[in-house]
């Protein structure tokens, strides 16, 4: 452990993603603290032998004491009092954060006045479990984890984080806050609500229905065994976006429903949602090499290979 | 190997479900013999040890003389051809099949005069590959395994398909066909057309968004993998259910949809869709053990103790 990540990783909040990270981060060397707001749930990850407090100043005066890297990752609703809490005891330290969106993740921040060391991030990974409990180190090995090239980020920090992330068996995939959010409305959120309209459509056929049920119910309704209001954290603030891929949605069913009833076909859907799940299947990952840090056009150069599904699975 | 069970089984259809059919029933110690419309496919599963000739003539030939078991495994499209050589050449044995749809199946045995012999059979198994070389011994080991239980069934087919089911190793649930059909509308035909759609609004975020893709994405398009002519083959003979099971998950959407561009949340969705999962993965499956093929009103008793999601795991 050389440089800045020695300085260590002070976690606020550790339900599945950020336990997971206090988990990941620890077992890859850093020196990790975490804060959780329930006593319980502070004490739950001491019991496991890490360090873990119910006191945010207690826990932000150290990383400010220590420079070193936050990581956020409550759920959006609960961010606001963690970032006031940040602004006031460890504002300038590395900021970054595990949350789902990041245009509201980035708007608030910036009105915290904590833009200037902030680069947001994404792992893409998670289970249907929630908390603690469900917390692994395994979580991020060989996941995707989206990392900030917003305009105005610094490079030490985006290093810093990049680094983190890294650390934890992520490749990484350069994007920024809106294109994000656009994104994963479509592969993240709407598997969501799809999940959750499949749960009711098919219990609608009762007991009958359900107990004749097999792999492509059970696959399709997976993550309507998420709780609810972390379901709902995840994706109510991403609306906007998640409109416009519902609206995708209701215009390729109902066009499939209308070929069903006029001519007892499904229509064109089979043929190119069978092309697309191969174009998914088959995706390249060409892989980001030559672009460094503080470069000129960084930020941009690392949007514009993200856009292609580039990844970083190392610094340059 | 006693009685009826001795004089084998001749399976039309050598692909996914049928192929398992011919493994997973030599597994159980029945002679089976097969049958594949094309002489490739015969010869593939030939040169695996199994006995299956391209000539239907012959194959059934064979099964006329032993009064054996047909079971027909082919896609619903290529039905017809297949019972007018089971008329022709066998039109005295025992017959099932094992089609997902069970109203058209049962109309099409009726049309050609054979449905005193009949028990339409489903067993609810597969996997996104098909053909011979995806079939396995293993395929319904704990599968449920839908079984027709339409008014003028004959006790002694229907004993016979319900033992050669629980041989494969499925449980039995007993279902007229129109139920069936409206229950598998939702729980099988419904999840292939939500994951054909979310394949497509998914890749209309284009490469960044498919390769920001994880676990969510993934489960719920995997059906969408399956070859686009099978899906057709499945979920179109089944219009009428199906279309009563795509406006429901339209309102569903609908609404939540409206929820989200008004208030910004998803509305009830999200709770009732997390109830419904949970109804599913705490479903009782109360076993049948009392109604005997033959007595009085078994086929009603059974039909009701199938609404309930009962199955039956041996025969009385």
């Amino acid at each position: 452990m050389t440089g800045e990540r020695g300085n260590g990783v002070c976690v606020l909040g550790t339900g599945l993603i950020g336990g997971s990270v206090i988990r990941a981060a620890t077992s890859a060397g850093y020196d990790v603290w975490g804060y959780n707001r329930s006593p319980a749930g502070a004490h739950a990850a001491r019991a496991d032998g890490f360090d873990v407090t119910d006191d945010i100043a207690a826990a932000l005066g150290r990383a400010a004491d220590r420079r070193a890297l936050v990581v956020i990752g409550v759920p959006l609703p609960a961010l606001h009092p963690i970032l006031t809490a940040v602004q006031k005891y460890a504002p300038e330290c590395d900021l970054t954060d595990v949350i789902s969106v990041k245009g509201p993740v980035l708007d608030a921040v910036r009105a915290h006045g904590l833009a200037a060391r902030f680069v947001g991030g994404h792992p893409m990974a998670g289970t249907s479990e929630s908390g603690w409990s469900a917390a692994t180190g395994d979580l991020f090995r060989h996941a995707v984890w989206a990392i900030g090239v917003d305009p105005g980020t610094r490079p030490q920090t985006w290093t810093r984080v990049a680094e983190l992330a890294l650390d934890c068996g992520s490749v990484l995939a350069p994007v920024v806050a809106a294109e994000h959010d656009a994104a994963v409305a479509r592969i993240s959120h709407l598997p969501h609500v799809l999940a959750e309209a499949l749960a009711v459509a098919g219990a609608a056929g009762g007991d009958l229905a359900l107990g004749l049920a097999a792999g492509s119910f059970r696959d399709g309704t997976r993550v309507a065994a998420t709780a609810p209001d972390l379901v709902r954290a995840i994706c109510e603030p991403n609306a906007a976006a998640l409109l416009d891929a519902l609206d995708d949605t209701l215009r390729l069913l109902a066009d499939a429903r209308d070929h069903l009833a006029a001519d007892g076909t499904l229509g064109p859907l089979i043929d190119t949602g069978h092309r697309m799940r191969d174009r998914y299947e088959t995706l390249e990952r060409p892989e980001i090499t030559d672009i460094v840090p503080g470069d000129p056009d960084w930020l941009e150069r690392l949007r514009a290979a993200g856009q292609t599904g580039a990844v970083l699975r190392k610094l340059p």
